[in-house]
């Protein structure tokens, strides 16, 4: 009756570097986010890491981000609207050509890094990123921060959204993250992770900074894949989810 | 009866730099293979010769060349048959996803550069690029230099392909190329290349820098586009094949 | 008695792709700002126009910028200064090398784009600048728009700066420069722009948009050179300058 | 009486990407080869890994290759001798810039991956690199391979020249090393691999593939830092030299 999709954000290896465990972390989600070649990932790593979810049967998706290697897409720029479009249809096009050649279907979309940042209230960047899908692919799925303006546009245009949740992030009232710079942004115990994560599913809400109860959409939950930690930590979640009657599965599973 | 496809590489900007001359050289071309994003060009560009192509009417194509981007692909790299797979296909979806934004169909794939030259005689190579054509699209045209050990592998792989043929370039008896470091290498008359062009089309030969006839097979021309001289040449060998009666258009036009 | 220096961005070519002519207006600055390889530029670029500013006897100074070829540098990126500092710092070595090679003495630092508007009035991002300067050569001058951050942090560090004015754009009364989105942003008469070009340098006076005349200092005038009316624009100016009895001449020269 | 240097490349990392464990290396190597932002390295890493080698101690050197970062260095490019020439220069004033601004000189230069292995045999990409030495700072040392034409032009440019050598890597007749596609390339055990080592420092002789002894000049031994084995080994041979007489030093220390 309950469900969720576990997505992790996967090739974002590049040439001689290796960021992440792609292998290992592709056993535990049903659905990944692929970096495609500007902020992070390249073509071979694509490639691999395409052939792989297909076997897994892991749903597909692209991760876009900003043309940044350096940055790893984690740097504000300054880009126009149109710019903002014009790179996310890129990197759709790039990752959908591994997608085809290997028979596997492209199912969503999930923004990196400072672009997802931005889209977080920004609307004129987060209607880029929609109108891009729509001329693209209108049936990708858009994968939106609960409370994120990227949600809203996508919804607006008549896009399929699904409300990501964080186990480790704690929020503010209004839904977005607290931010890093704060001492309480993360939720550091697995217990407390675990549990939240269950409630938000099942019983739609969140307990924020403030104290407050507040209502909460989760589709589907990012988990990590670098580290012997992050990976321990997928496969406890799984767990929980089981063994409190949530299925996990990919959102169109 | 007789026909001849006019092809030109297009889409060679890069943010604040300028090559060519897309906007006239449309006027002339009915084919237009558009760089997409290693070589030369970037998504904004793409996204502005894609849709222009799609107004004109001319078909479009791919343009992969190597990941270069100071060297303009003309420099070789030692990439191996899996690397040059992976970067053409991530050229291939990359320029496909704005064809397909802007409802134009992607018809034809023609390598850049220095990975052009390559396919002349490198089986390894030439293959490389037809199995990244066939797994992404098998209903692409290749575009294949007369006498190219691409062409022979797109046909063998079973892929259409289109011949294509130089005004401006001296063949050997092999019908490769003559290397601009010989004397003799251009076809520097004007009236001359249209004769031979037009002969090439209609009777299928070719004299060679040794002074003998020999049998070619001429799909497509390749015109450039960059300077009033070259955009002059265009407009005056569509007048020329006008006048000896052959119809100019787009290979499955 | 009164003297001003002139200066130009130059080798902002890269790879097949040409900007600006670097071959002429060389004949008519006494300084020139080469672009180092991250916004513009390229080392065969470089190489060769500091041997021709060397030749010239054309001061010699480095252009740094963001980087972001794409985006020509243009594209604000939000960057800690640490990075500031070291992309600054790598720019500097690499330009100086070809200096050091060519037995050209580097002279001069002049921010380029969006990293030049940022340090009109963000303190950080002007102390990073200045401190790669310190670092690596604090013999440099510090080329910094009249009435800018940048020039404050430089003398504030020990630093010496010529102060640059602008031929061809309108100043607020802080002297920041009227945003090119102001219909009223450009001094586009030719006449009008020589005559507060002299006026600045003689007067040390210039007058803002709003009818006030302020004062200014300006030891170097940015000269633009790509475009037939830009070189026509800086041969002018040389005229004007002569024909007022300000000497033209590099501002240590 | 007997000395040796031993030296690593570091720096390799770039932006978020990790390669080698530079802290942990920099504590057993008497030179460090670092990596100038072209094939790896970036910045942030250089100004980070040029303060730690001169914290330490560590003889400074630049270690330039090919510009494809994807590549990491390794993939042959078809690059003109004035073209190796310009790169190299550029990357040693960017490396310089990093050293001169934390007051650590700057001591020699050793060609990386695909560029080096060029040089082996190839006297006009081996002269290039000589040329950028000798016109950017002709006191720097050029570490070349044992036989390499790379050092016997360095040598006959006047560049002073340290010959280097390998634990790990068996030996052809004419001092190339036997290709990794061989069977036999690698000297696998830790304990012959030390034993060679310290019979070239102090015999002048190695046994090559063929059996025979053939004598060979090792003034710097190149040991790897990327993993818990390559430091141990690292750890090993110092004891191992320090037991058999044999001084480590860096070249000119």
């Amino acid at each position: 009756m309950y469900q969720i999709d576990l997505n992790s954000d996967i090739g974002e290896s590049f040439g001689a570097y290796r960021i992440g465990n792609d292998e290992e972390i592709l056993r535990y989600v049903t659905s990944a986010n692929v970096a495609c070649g500007l902020h992070a990932g390249d073509p071979a790593v694509m490639d691999r890491v395409v052939a792989l979810a297909g076997e897994r049967g892991v749903a597909l998706g692209a991760h876009p981000g900003y043309p940044d290697l350096q940055g790893f897409g984690r740097r504000r720029m300054a880009l126009s609207p149109d710019e903002v479009r014009q790179y996310v249809t890129y990197q759709l096009g790039a990752l959908e050509a591994f997608a085809r050649s290997h028979g596997v279907p492209l199912r969503h979309v999930k923004p990196h890094g400072a672009l997802s940042n931005l889209c977080q209230h920004d609307r004129e960047t987060a209607r880029a990123v929609c109108l891009a899908v729509r001329a693209f692919g209108p049936s990708l799925l858009v994968f939106a921060c609960a409370g994120s303006a990227l949600g809203e546009e996508a919804e607006a245009m008549g896009l399929a959204v699904a409300w990501e949740i964080y186990a480790d992030r704690a929020y503010m009232d209004d839904l977005s993250l607290v931010p890093r710079s704060r001492s309480d942004a993360m939720i550091t115990g697995e217990d407390e992770a675990a549990a939240r994560c269950i409630r938000m599913v099942k019983e739609g809400l969140v307990t924020t900074v403030t104290g407050r109860d507040v209502p909460i959409r989760g589709d589907t939950l990012c988990v990590h894949g670098d580290g012997p930690k992050a990976l321990a930590f997928a496969a406890r979640i799984r767990e929980e989810f089981a063994r409190a009657g949530v299925a996990v599965r990919s959102v169109r599973g």
